[in-house]
């Protein structure tokens, strides 16, 4: 049973496991203050072409997300995407920090600045909440990348009404490295307040390094940190996972190598004639599946089942990691022409 | 710099490491549905003696603290000892999920049943808060431990009472191996309702083990600890941890070598004169230095200096870990013997 | 400047006021534990048909609603229409006591038994929240009212799926007494779990009588109010009111007074050919009129524009009260005479 | 049977009722945003003698202590006396908004400055709150009060290390009256940074006004009202009772009336050998009585029994209001007179 269910169904990739072992009897002091996260925050600001930036190391993708959050004050709500993760797939960990999200639709899994605008304008009394954040993934939760013109024009019109800019970067290695993309992550700390950079799921055992550009959103951060329970006391083994994939080019190839694989999945798959759900040059891909075929991967493949598309068909979500092999993309291609003749 | 700061001030046991590096590659689903967890909480439930016990693996100490308690209803609150890691080092995150902390004396870092009892009775009417757990951890903050009499009376005021009993076990192992220690962790599954089995303080990455016992505590935790941003995608790495820790007894020896090496430093310095603030049989030693001996410790070693005992004294803390090997102890012993003479 | 913006622009009715002077100066315990508490609670009880009850006198309709869902636990959801007063003009008071809102679309400012449904099966795992209680407003926010068949229809739904259904009455006397109504409080007292009896909007000077029916959600329910900043010291005035409103038909008389007003102006406006953007047998209307009417209109009245039709028409909400006299529906009909012609 | 339990056992004084009768069917906008509300708070800001000081009107003393400390970030604390109402009394209100409440020992029932150094002192890393706020009240829980050398110490202690003073004036005008009170409300305007003026407990039916003096605290404070629940739809009966008790004397006359007739108990107490557990120049008193006496008393008035004393003695709470009369006072000396002889 070969699992496309997600890109963190294995363990970390061997540089990063290399670098834990080989730094792993190494004395520091507890919570990040120590010389590997020094060393992986100054790799960090030297990436993002920033040297005034913090860069914090949190457990995971849903803390980042709350902690980014509930900088706003209590009765300030973030705009989001109806399909962001912090609105459906986070079981409540925004509004558990006592905020409202206000939902727009979106188009691909992207939020368009006219809809920012939209909610601003209607939020305009004290009877409602007050938005003062929007909230992106990058990939977005649907696969798709922005581009520098929409992540350009987002920011404009959050900086238009003084709302601050948040990129929930999880899957910000395979963005930065899709085909078509043209946003380097330089731009994305020139356009955003503070954005994630993930290890999860690309390539670490656990760990996101949040970066904070806008220095109102600086201040006592590592409070609110361990006041949100997301601060480790072995940090150092996120920030040394970070330079193993940050000191060279592994974050890039890792995510590299998944985005890649995925395309050449969604090939096999266009080859036969089957059509995407939403078409993604990233790791993730969406294709409408005959119900029949579903049954048929099934025996061998583990993977989500999205939704249904009609009564014979099915929206399926394969998704490739830093590991997939070449060989797996094979056989997977061959089962497809097994199954379709 | 040789640090006795802290028990996670280094990587894990190589016995964990060596799991974590043989299991790497396999592909399980996320979020601690994988066989891994299953296996580790089977270790568990057969190592505690209860069948029905729900397992769950967490991120930290103080995500483990905060989910416990939250558990009970808003307007109910928990009691502990006034120096209980929830009520000082945890920057309110108990208070965070929206719960008051009664916190009574306590004596050597540990409640009495007395002064539970006295909260409870002095709380009722709707004006104030309403207890509904207590907290202790074992061992303690002092690294003092509780006995199976102490436990046992602790539990019958609980239960006399209505009130939830939670441990936490950051230390536990240090607990179980401690000289005089009578409380097994069959006990401790039979006379608490909840409690957590500490991995990171013994040789884990990160990582803990919460255990429930009482079924009213049991549903719908997988959504208390999503929404509290403390479960991580590759939960499996928290559970490879633990079968490698308790597959054998790794995690006794682990616990016994931090407390034979913690009582070795207290006998040196016992044998030079020295008190202890407080005795404690684990693997934290609380010795009261003269100021100038502290000034030269300094020197070559990293600890915290606890509190100001008088004008001339000061209480540090030593604390040894699962790695401390027999040379640091004989360095140590050496150079107290030179700078004391 | 004659003010139709809405039903709490006046103090009390008399005999609210009256009653409030004459029993001025009986000294009774606070905090709702006083004589006139238990009459108004009797009171209830009776007129509910339910003598075991729970009757609690809260400020005010937000209070009430923040109350009402924050009995559900924190991991677990409200679902709503869109335009839902929880999810629009409570300034996230809902969020703040960490529950996420899930907004459908309703019809009408009614929620549909197949959108709960969809909403309860489209929920189904821990990486998401867990839908417990369904909110509804009789009247709704525009004004329309639940025939007995759509609250039996939803109640069913409700107790298909284990959810609570909370009614929020702000307005119910104007639900009760509208043109077309076949529910009975007898009926809403059955067919939901918990509700309350709006006073604020109904003649008393503040206040709202929460009513639980449902024996899960009546535990510790003064804890919940006293912790939520919504418990009067003086609960006795809220009590009072109540029995002014309720020993006799002020109640019903107040909320058809308004009703009958509304509807007056309406058919003024429909004889003009004014139609309305939805139609609604209580004390709001919401016409769709010319912008050079709502100029006009403003000189004299003051009003809420509700939103912009189309290029040259607006939507205005125009509200009746318990005092709205004849008087001045007699002089509204003139002037739109006089305007239109 | 008559009751000395409180200051709210009665409705409102009959200058405040008057006027609630004589504005009730004039119409305003709802909120607080009315000609009112404006009036009152003018009265405000020239009593106080600071004119730009921005004044709310709250439903409650709770309300308005979770309000004000809900000012601070999520992981700063509050500073206050051990018996503090918000720390005793309020249903873990305070926690509820998610701040952690830092309890001081205290003396006579207010905080001392060096107290409060301590405690800053003492948090100086993000793994401990962060103290913000000191919370204070005046007249205390105890009935005294802070002189003027007193409250400029501890002003001047929080504008030493940064930290908001807030004060809970649920009881001021007692203070205010009270014999040996060298404070005016102009100092307490200078002195702390946001204080409200108690209507409650002094003579309105409900109500409070919130004074917010730093620009700090001021943006966005009716976000904060709605949001926690506090802001009544009719708002303009909070600001009308403060009218009436503001335009002339009454505030203070009602104020003064309740200390007198406790000061007039104290002394028919203490002609008869009893002492006091505190001293109390405002309107309660705590006498220690012998349970005999006790007994006796119940069988015609109604009063908290405090606590006990020693084997034989408990010390009770008596509590006068601006309603208390001559006559009540003459007949409680006669009774005392024939209990003791």
């Amino acid at each position: 049973m070969y699992s496309f269910e997600n890109d963190y169904s294995e363990g970390a990739c061997q540089k990063v496991l290399d670098y834990l072992v080989a730094h792993n009897r190494v004395q520091t002091p507890g919570y990040g203050i120590d010389e590997y996260s020094e060393k992986a925050q100054d790799l960090i600001r030297d990436l993002i072409g920033n040297k005034d930036a913090d860069v914090h190391f949190i457990t995971g993708g849903t803390p980042c997300n709350a902690l980014a959050i509930n900088l706003i004050k209590p009765y300030q709500a973030v705009i989001c995407a109806a399909n962001g993760h912090i609105n459906v797939h986070e079981t409540g960990a925004v509004e558990a920090t006592g905020h409202k999200i206000l939902a727009t639709e979106g188009k691909d899994g992207k939020i368009l600045p006219e809809e920012i605008e939209k909610v601003v304008l209607s939020h305009n009394d004290e009877h409602m909440v007050s938005p003062k954040m929007v909230f992106i993934s990058n990939a977005s939760e649907y696969g798709t990348i922005y581009s520098k013109k929409e992540l350009t024009d987002i920011s404009g019109m959050c900086r238009k009404y003084g709302l601050y800019l948040y990129l929930d970067g999880a899957r910000l290695g395979n963005a930065l490295t899709a085909k078509g993309n043209d946003l380097t992550i330089e731009d994305i700390a020139k356009l955003t307040d503070i954005f994630y950079i993930g290890g999860t799921k690309n390539g670490a055992l656990l760990g996101e390094a949040m970066v904070i550009i806008n220095d109102d959103l600086k201040p006592d951060f590592r409070y609110c940190i361990k006041r949100q329970c997301s601060m480790l006391a072995k940090t150092r083994i996120i920030s040394q996972q970070f330079i193993a994939l940050l000191e060279d080019d592994t974050y890039l190839n890792n995510a590299r190598n998944a985005n890649e694989k995925a395309q050449a999945l969604k090939k096999i798959l266009a080859d036969h004639g089957i059509e995407m759900f939403m078409d993604s040059p990233t790791n993730q891909i969406f294709p409408i599946l005959e119900d029949g075929l579903v049954e048929k991967l099934k025996q061998k493949y583990r993977f989500i089942e999205w939704g249904r598309y009609d009564d014979s068909h099915t929206t399926v979500r394969l998704v490739c990691s830093w590991m997939t092999e070449d060989e797996v993309i094979r056989e997977f291609a061959e089962d497809i022409d097994a199954y379709m003749n």
